[in-house]
């Protein structure tokens, strides 16, 4: 896919007390649908690129797939916003109307009930490792390098960027308008290519939701960095699935919100 | 509902090279589902407070109500989670189906193929009229404004406002995690309380994306104002819908991207 991820566009700008027209560029919105063995299943808007992935992350979030092997073809039909998923198996007609249920339980051993949906519960995975122990200087260090990597950000505000990354640098980088389908993409890469997420942490620019936690648990990685503020039932979900939560990443100053244990502090 | 809408929760704050515990505030995340006539209709997950709102917003930005008349009862059930309604009629059982299915179309005389979903043909209006005259003080003005009144916002980040304002002051404010309830909490008010839209702006503390601008058309609005950027889809559906966007606004600047008609400049 590739579509245009930015545009230009005539805005009036008013600065100062006066107003000028001048051309602007905004980022680009596009709607996917999913199809699969030529069935619609879902439409997303989201930012034209790696489509593919998108897909491929986002039926493997809903546990549509378990592996990337399920998937027999794959092809994005960019002039119609179409991804074509073949798979190896007939696909569970109950799998779309589960998603919007209320199933709420208290499976891998949770003292809270955290989950929502039923994809959720099989989905996730509880990050019992401590393979990772960042330091506040990795945090400072790999959010300074995810936004100056994030031209699209910069120059048209709007959008969100996920990096996937070791201690040392930035391994993937996806940007989109849609929180989580920058995740989708990561998710998607990671299971075409078979990357080993062990050692791997994610770095998000927005705000850490209970969505964001499920999917950095669904993707596997133990540490999720980000600039801005969790809510509190993503502190729950961090908690119970055991993954580190570090926030309000600014200039020398961050908060750790769970599982401190891999953290390496001065 | 009188859920908590913040939470404390215990930290590890690091600043300046130092770590020590304290006590954090965030925001509380709550899942809601909607219950029609008996059955579930949708789960979100939302900020506790005005769910009944929300739960009335919502079903008529998705043309399942038309109107407030339609609801004979409104039951929000805080422990387990639940909003009621019982309506006048039957609920049509595709409706849930068509919400997922890509039905574009170029009703309403419009140039592009802007709309996705089939219900949002059917619930945004066109604002042909002119009724509003705002300039860059009432921008600023009204943006200091609901900063100002987002105490949570300020206390924890991580939430989204949304006002429904009148060129001199706020009418209504109302906060979410999510960036549509917000809005469908405010439309929801505005159903039942039968208040008048033709004088009203919205003024929104998040990015505009194209749902934001579907949902400032489905509740009456000519003009919305962003402290954040648009997407492009936004800027075409600004267009097409006869909205006025205007973003970016910080102190003594701002964008006019669509219908700057409505902005009385200096």
């Amino acid at each position: 896919m590739t579509g245009k991820t930015q545009i230009s566009h005539p805005i009036l700008r008013y600065e100062n007390g006066s107003a000028e027209w001048k051309e602007d560029i905004v980022a680009a919105e596009y709607p996917v649908t999913i199809k699969i063995n030529g069935e619609e299943f879902v439409t997303m808007v989201c930012t034209p690129d790696y489509i593919e992935d998108m897909a491929i992350g986002y039926l493997a979030s809903e546990g549509v797939i378990a592996r990337f092997n399920e998937v027999k073809e794959l092809r994005a039909d960019d002039n119609n916003g179409y991804v074509h998923v073949t798979l190896t198996k007939k696909i569970d007609h109950l799998h779309q109307q589960m998603q919007n249920k209320r199933y709420i339980t208290s499976c891998c051993g949770m003292s809270r009930q955290s989950f929502v949906f039923a994809a959720d519960v099989k989905t996730t995975k509880t990050m019992r490792t401590r393979e990772v122990a960042v330091s506040p200087d990795d945090c400072f260090r790999l959010m300074e390098e995810m936004q100056q990597s994030a031209e699209t950000f910069q120059e048209t505000g709007g959008v969100h960027n996920a990096a996937l990354c070791t201690l040392d640098r930035i391994v993937l980088m996806r940007v989109d308008i849609g929180r989580h389908n920058a995740l989708d993409k990561i998710y998607g890469y990671c299971l075409k290519h078979g990357i080993s997420l062990q050692d791997k942490i994610i770095v998000f620019s927005g705000r850490l939701s209970s969505e964001i936690l499920l999917k950095v648990a669904k993707i596997g990685c133990e540490v999720v960095l980000s600039k801005s503020a969790p809510t509190e039932r993503a502190l729950e979900l961090a908690e119970d699935l055991e993954i580190t939560s570090i926030g309000f990443i600014r200039s020398g100053s961050l908060n750790v919100y769970t599982v401190p244990e891999r953290v390496a502090l001065p």
